[in-house]
């Protein structure tokens, strides 16, 4: 049994640094790139995903709503047809870059306003699966939302992840945040432990709730997302090595 | 021997219309279709795709400088990494709406300011190069210049194309233009087939000059473009049916 | 009394043309100019001033949601303040035109999504009152809503206008629609009197509801604007001379 | 007699920062405010006017050519009505932000690429001079070059700037660069003094040219800028307070 551990990476865009994506890679099994349309563009793909190439890291495409100002996180109507469209164009310009590199395309992550919206509406949820049917890897998501159900009723593959580096409140719900903080790194290792093995985190109410963890995601933005890369490595594989 | 008829397709943007795709369709063999640098936008990638395919028309991927508000038709400074890079996100967005419609990518056109600007700098030729060798599909341009020479030295094809609704100098040189005005159907039809029978162009100083023209380009922007394209048309077919 | 005549103008992109502003301006009182946020650009900006002076036409900012493929129809989440910033930047931008033309801003209306949400939600009403109370001039909106209700409680100029072009629902709710068809004219001619003449508009279910018209709005991208624009004009000033 | 210290601020841009504009702020005299077309959001101008105005600190508009992804870096062929009219437009938008705060507009500097074309090309020096005049504020700039030749000819006031920050060539040419590395503090704060009290720096070469130096520009995105903005400011101080 593999536990993963993703990120979110190639998120600079032209001379704005996002996160040290070299000090993170080193830490993890998954990247998810961002497509250009929340962060990132064609020089940082390019250089991400030859980063992730040479320490053989997989790679999944990170898609968005078109919000570069807002950096996907800020919600959008937006059609059925229409998100599916702006979908595929995102996986096929990564996919451009890991044509010429000679990587296949690992799985899928929607990113920030569009990962929530998922996992509560029908329609964006549908229109993901539209984008990604033909691509044939699986999606990644929180699981016991209907982006878990509609994923699966349509045939898709859904890898349940867990955010060690963010709260659940006391019904469960994933609190997604504009800005990350530092973190302590250790208890970060030890909640993505906690949720790999006992499939448990303890909410914001102090009370625990049951989480499903294939893959663990951290953010390459948090301050000092490296201490938390590294002890979230170290926890996974202690377990790991045990099981 | 066949004779292509090519067309700059796809490039509205939003509710913004440029050309009038649906009808000059029927009358084409392929279509250069924007990848959302120049014009275009997801929802109209698509539909073009699916338009071309109804048509059984071939989709080649028409990428731009980075310059939506000037049309793709403002020269820039580029490096060489940066363009190949933004190349490649080009063609990898379009090759995501040709995997969804299980079509293959059939050949490469710079567009606009990208399209001068590879005929005369050796480093922008080369980024093209460097973009599209993955790809392996040959690549439209100008006879008789610096693009020619070194997509040929780089081995990728080279198709040489005849621009039936632009002028040509007298050295030559094609009159890129920013707008494109109504002109005379009969005339264009026979100046394409000059230039297929003859290799020849009458240019604006009433000079001839000898041209090559594997593949026909009409421009969809052109007020008049389908009486422009049944004329082209009909003129290549009485050709090639007599050759 | 004057009963003025609005249309949303210089919404035309780079070579992309929207609405025709030469045709219409002759026939309106006051020109909302897009600015460059759903619509236009910088040149045409400046333009549609120039021809707003010339005809004698008011100017008034036309401000939009960041949403240039959408042409701000998208509604998005967005913060109070964010929002206000969005508002003032493109207010700003209107004004630098009116200011090298000499011309004095004359009101402001919301474009779009956005005019939709500032009747229905008080933080976009309160934000757009944020961003317009430093210059002083009226804001446009629809009788009746929650933002007639904000921006006259902060002491902001309100603004009732008519869309002579676009259908009210049996609630009297305006129908907004993302492209506009071709309209009998005098039937938009006689629509618009009535409303400003009796305060009446005939909804979609064939009843009656009261509306207040101090401007009628009709908008440039209709196909036949000209001839709608005329006979609104026509049945306005023959109800003024008559007055 | 007041010698200025100058500084591009304001340029990160929604979650992406550039440069320390709070650390740097009460060592300036003058912050050059970005305008969305390189960098900034309408977030990021109002919280930096309002950061000026709180440290006293005149503003004026550091306007780009529209290259967000090159951050305005990158040399593009434009036309003098567009430049004029995208100056115009950026302008405008600061000043919506002065407006608001009750700020006056300082003074105009050119960004990156722009800057060093108006230092060489004619066009683009009219331009610049076609959207400045009607704010009346004067414009910095390199002396000895094209643009104090035309700047001054048409009237608008020209204020002699001299890059503490940057590298002169042996025939004064100032090395523009696209990042910019730490530097030795009391090393920049001494060459700023030899420019403002002897007229002189030391070029790359080794040699000694002449410079003008009625401001000194500092960049914020330079690491250590802080160290050197309080070297400069000792530098000038004990300069003015002596002379």
């Amino acid at each position: 049994m593999t536990i993963n551990i993703n990120c979110d990476m190639g998120e600079s865009f032209g001379l704005y640094v996002m996160g040290d994506d070299e000090g993170v890679m080193p830490y993890i099994t998954q990247a998810n790139v961002a497509c250009g349309f929340h962060g990132s563009d064609p020089n940082h793909m390019r250089k991400t995903v030859e980063l992730a190439k040479k320490h053989n890291v997989k790679v999944g495409a990170h898609f968005s709503l078109p919000d570069l100002p807002g950096f996907g996180r800020r919600e959008m109507k937006i059609d059925r047809d229409e998100l599916a469209n702006i979908v595929i164009y995102q996986i096929g310009a990564l996919k451009g870059f890991l044509d010429v590199a000679g990587v296949s395309l690992s799985h899928m992550k929607p990113h920030g306003a569009l990962y929530g919206m998922a996992a509560r509406e029908e329609h964006i949820a549908q229109a993901i699966c539209d984008a990604c049917e033909s691509f044939e890897v699986p999606i990644f998501g929180l699981s016991g939302t209907l982006h878990e159900e509609i994923y699966t009723a349509r045939g898709l593959g859904f890898v349940s992840e867990f955010f060690a580096d963010l709260d659940y409140d006391e019904t469960g719900k994933l609190l997604i945040t504009r800005e990350h903080p530092a973190l302590d790194p250790q208890a970060v290792g030890q909640k993505a432990l906690r949720a790999v093995r006992d499939g448990i985190v303890v909410t914001t109410a102090g009370t625990e709730v049951a989480v499903q963890a294939k893959t663990i995601c951290i953010h390459s933005d948090t301050p000092n997302v490296i201490a938390i890369a590294q002890n979230v490595k170290a926890s996974l594989d202690a377990y790991m090595k045990a099981a």
